[in-house]
Formats: C-alpha cells, structure tokens, sequence
C-alpha cells in the first residue's frame, strides 16, 4: 500500500472483510423521512461485530501484516471500541492481542475485550501513560502496535463501510447529494470519504462532531491543524482525540466538507428517535451525524442523505437519559 | 391460491415483497455464543417497515386483492402492530385503509398509524365491539377486511421472514437444527414453518409464547384447540390472542414442535441482551423467542438456532423496565 490511501486500497479492505464484517443494513423511516422532506438513510454500523466500525480497520490491518508479525501479536491502547474492535480481530486472526485500558473503565468493555481472548492490562489513567506501557510491551515482545484511526490500514478498512452504504444506495435507485460520518481522529470519517468519492465523485463528505470537540471542524475551516480545549466533557467519550491525525488530516483537507457540529442534547435526541424509530441501539459517539441530519445542519430537505451510526456501546444510565428526552 | 397454504405460496409472497420489505440482516454474537455453546441467529425483524413483520402479511394480502377490491379500500382493527403495517400497506399501494383503535391505545400508535395516511377510528374498549365497528365500514363502504393472522395471504407473507432467515443462514454455510418465532394468533411460526420446512425439512420450528397465554403450546399438546383463561396481564402486549386460529391451528400441528414458554422477567432479560449485546430495540412480544433460547428453554448448545426478534414497538416505560433488569 503506498504511503497516500486510495480508493483501490478500500477496494482491497473490502475483498479481506468479505465474510468477516457483517454488511451492516441501510435503514429508512417512512416517518422521519416526511418529517425532513426528503429522504435520510441510517448505516446501522451498530450492528457489527463487536457494535462498532472499529473491526473493519483493524482486521485489515492485521491481513495487512506479514505472518512473522503475526507471530508475535498485537498491542493496543483504548478504552472503548477500538479495544474490543482489535481484540476480537485478533481472536478471529488466531493472533495474540494485548490491550492497554485504563483501570477505570467501564467494567463491560474490558469484560467484552477480555472475552475475545485479549490480554488486558489496565494502568492508572492519571499516573502512568498509555502510549509509554503499549509501547513497552512492544518493544518487549516485537508485538506490532495497531493504531486506533492514524494509519492508512485502519482507515482504508473503516472506509468498507462507505464503499457497502453508496452501494446499498445504488440498488434501492439512489444517488446520494451528502453522506455523514461521526469523527474522533478522522479514521472513519477519512476512509468514507475515500470509498463515497471513489463511487460517488459528486456526493458531498462531512465529519460530525461533538460541540466543544470539533477540532477537524475548526481545522478545516483553517486549513491547519487545530486542538481541543479539553479532554474530556462530553457525553461523546468515543469522540475525544484532541487533533487531527498525520494522515488523515491531509486526506479530510482533499475530500470533506464543512464539518458538523452538535450539542450533547441534540445527541440524546438523536439516540432516542434511533430508538422509537429505527429499532436500533447507538450509542452518543454514534449518534453525531444522525443528529446533524435531524436538526438540519446536514439539510435532507429535498435530498438523499446517509449517515453513518457507528456504535452501539452504551451503559444503560446514559441510554435511560435518552429515552427520558421524550416521552413515550 | 388455494385454502391450504403451501411453501410455493410463501415463495409467491417473497415475489411480491421483493423490494418493499426490507431484508432484515440475521445477527450474531460471539460472546452469546460462548455462553450458550453453540450459534444463535438472530433475525431482527425490528428493523422491517413500521417495526415489525406485520407489513410483510398485509402487503401480500392488499396485493393479491383485485384491483377493484383495491378501489374500495380495506378494513381492520389492531392495537398495535397489524395496525402500524397494514396502515403502511395500504399507503404503499394507494389504498384507501381505515384502522379501528381503542380511545386508550398508546399516543404514539395512534399517531404513527394516522402517519402512514390511514383513517383511524376510535372506540371504547369496553362498551364497543371493534369487530362490529370495522364489520359494519365494510358494509357500508366495500372495503375489505384484512385480518390480523388467519388468512392464508396473512401467513404466507410472514412466512417470507422464514425464507430469508434459511437463505441467510445458506449463505453462512449454516443448516439450521432449530427455528422459533413469537406467537400471538400463529400467523408468523406457522408462515415461517411452511418457508423452513420446505427449504430445510430436518429443521425443528418452535412457537414461543408468554406464560399464562400458552393457547398454541397447550393446544399442540392437546391435539385440539385450547383457550387462554385471561385476555390481559402479560407484558408481552402483542401475543394476547385468546385461541389458534382456524387457519393456523392446523398448519401448527402438522409443521410446529412442541411450544415454548416463558416468564415475563425472562423476556425482559431478553431484550435486555438484545440491547446490550446485538445493539437491536425488541418489543416484549418481540422477544420471546429469543428469550426461550437464552434461558435454555430451546437448547442452543453444539445447535445452530435462529430466533425471529418479530417487533420492536415498544415504549420508553417498558424498555426502561428491561434495562434495569442488569446493571450497566
């Protein structure tokens, strides 16, 4: 694969995943579409293995590896979906997954990630380094360190789930004007884009973003590389890397719009109409782009929109909060 | 077609509904897997138009109408489901639907069927007969009545649910040692009977039903038809039918294994594992089958089993029921 993702490299993602990610469906509601004049299509991405995208990238990037790689296993750092997405890579590869996960995590995911047979090691979110113990355990066992978004493997696999959505389009009869996706480092929202403008050239690509998190909004709309103020505070907790990846910036500069941006309110809405809705389960980080599209920052009146739904992994206190957004 | 329905019928119906159904994915989870020690599908039939298979039965039946029976319009009423689906195949056809509801259904139901542009006419519950009211529009107006199960159209196109479950199930290289869907009247297991067992003649097909409204179970085992003793009282609000149906009762007893049946706190746990672990929103009655598989009721271990998870209309009340049932 050359140093700059293409178009053929998701091709080539697709042909490694086939039979391995579940072709997650594109859902339509008769009512929400009369509701926004126009016509919104839901990648239920939730539905994958794991409940998010981040499988797609990282089985490519472990087909990717050579077999000596292999040998000597994996290593990773995150408490969330990529955490259980690599894991259970690993485990579907035969290959030996270390994960790094802070110690306070919620105690699901790292009994999911321990359940596709990873090694967990949690460590002190405040007093110690991630990044320092993975690449430790690298450095010690030659074990290879997979990256959760910034390397053109990992995007080029999350982007099978834009090349599977313009494609599901294109047998219902549909061009699409716009496709969303939610962005923390880019990954997914990059290797869309690269599948969607491959299919799709006049299709129109947008990151979503959390408000007070919109750092690739904000860089885009500068044209260099901008940071978040914080790290943390928004119910978005898959949604927090501060910058724009090395890679994938270049790549959002070259093929995104405007980015989107939304409160944590209008993320809870976006979680309940999936709920009464769409049938379907999403968690905050998952809901970014839906949201962007219900409220009219992403118009659907008069167009074909899809967006992406990206995960499913939500604890039941925050789920409770939006149900109790609506009444039933 | 003739009175008996067969598995050339299911096939007709799947003509007719390529296209407007959705085909709902068939999902699976390798954690549940570990924990039962064998594969258990889970076709999320949630996902179908209106949230639930009902569109499936009444899109077939309005089809095979003849056009001028079609001119008249059609007839029905539901509480629930059959409304939302027959409303919303009355509005893909262009047929004229007009819905008998109780005054005290659910808002959202109300709503949600006037959405799909069908006439909803309110009664009293327990002063009115709603049989008598949608019989007498009928009279009057010529519409036809579009029952909710009994009719050979109805079950036939549930049925196609079963044909795709088995087709997909093809696809993964997977027969089936074992089918069950939720039961209320009989409509759905015995329309997903005739699919499976034409397609697959050694796989077993079970009907779950909530305890207390067992009328199937005990009449298979009866050999004659049974009555429920209570018309209310279960969570389960979609599979209250007091008795078999004169259709499907004798397609059950040449087709269904033994019923099963289970507890209310079962089929909360259910949808609660459908939340959490196959990121998909079930109705009570929607669950039931996946709960008989979940609590060993139908043996997944070394089996390859598949459950239809058949709605997901469920308000926010109950669903909070269900998640608080397990700490997050």
């Amino acid at each position: 694969m050359s140093s700059s993702p293409s178009f053929a490299d998701v091709q080539g993602a697709a042909r490694r995943l086939d039979g391995v990610a579940v072709r997650t469906p594109l859902l339509e509601n008769a009512r929400v579409n009369a509701r926004l004049g126009g016509r919104l299509f839901v990648k239920a991405e939730c539905l994958q293995r794991t409940g998010s995208f981040k499988l797609r990238g990282a089985y490519n990037f472990l087909s990717l590896m050579s077999e000596a790689e292999r040998a000597r296993g994996v290593v990773g750092w995150s408490s969330g979906n990529h955490a259980q997405g690599l894991a259970e890579a690993a485990r579907l590869m035969g290959v030996k997954a270390t994960i790094v996960m802070p110690a306070d995590a919620p105690a699901m995911k790292i009994a999911n990630t321990r359940a596709s047979g990873a090694e967990v090691v949690l460590h002190d979110r405040v007093k110690e380094s991630r990044e320092e113990i993975g690449m430790g355990i690298a450095q010690r066992t030659g074990a290879t360190v997979v990256p959760p978004y910034d390397h053109p493997w990992i995007l080029t696999g999350q982007g099978t789930a834009g090349l599977e959505l313009v494609e599901q389009a294109t047998a219902l009869g549909v061009t699409l004007d716009a496709v969303a996706a939610p962005c923390s480092g880019g990954g997914l929202a990059t290797g869309i884009a690269l599948a969607v403008k491959g299919l799709s050239p006049s299709t129109s690509v947008h990151a979503g973003e959390p408000a007070g998190f919109d750092d690739l909004a904000r860089s885009l709309a500068a044209g260099t590389k901008q940071k978040n103020d914080k790290l943390s505070g928004s119910i978005c907790d898959a949604l927090l890397a501060p910058t724009p990846g090395d890679v994938t910036f270049p790549l959002a500069r070259a093929l995104l719009g405007p980015g989107l941006v939304v409160s944590d309110d209008e993320v809870l809405d976006a979680m309940e109409v999936a709920f009464r809705e769409f049938k379907i389960v999403v968690e905050p980080g998952g809901a970014v782009a839906l949201a962007a599209a219900l409220t009219g920052k992403l118009p659907v009146k008069d167009r074909a929109v899809a967006v992406v739904c990206s995960g499913g992994n939500v604890d039941h206190a925050t789920y409770a909060r939006a149900l109790a957004r609506a009444a039933a």
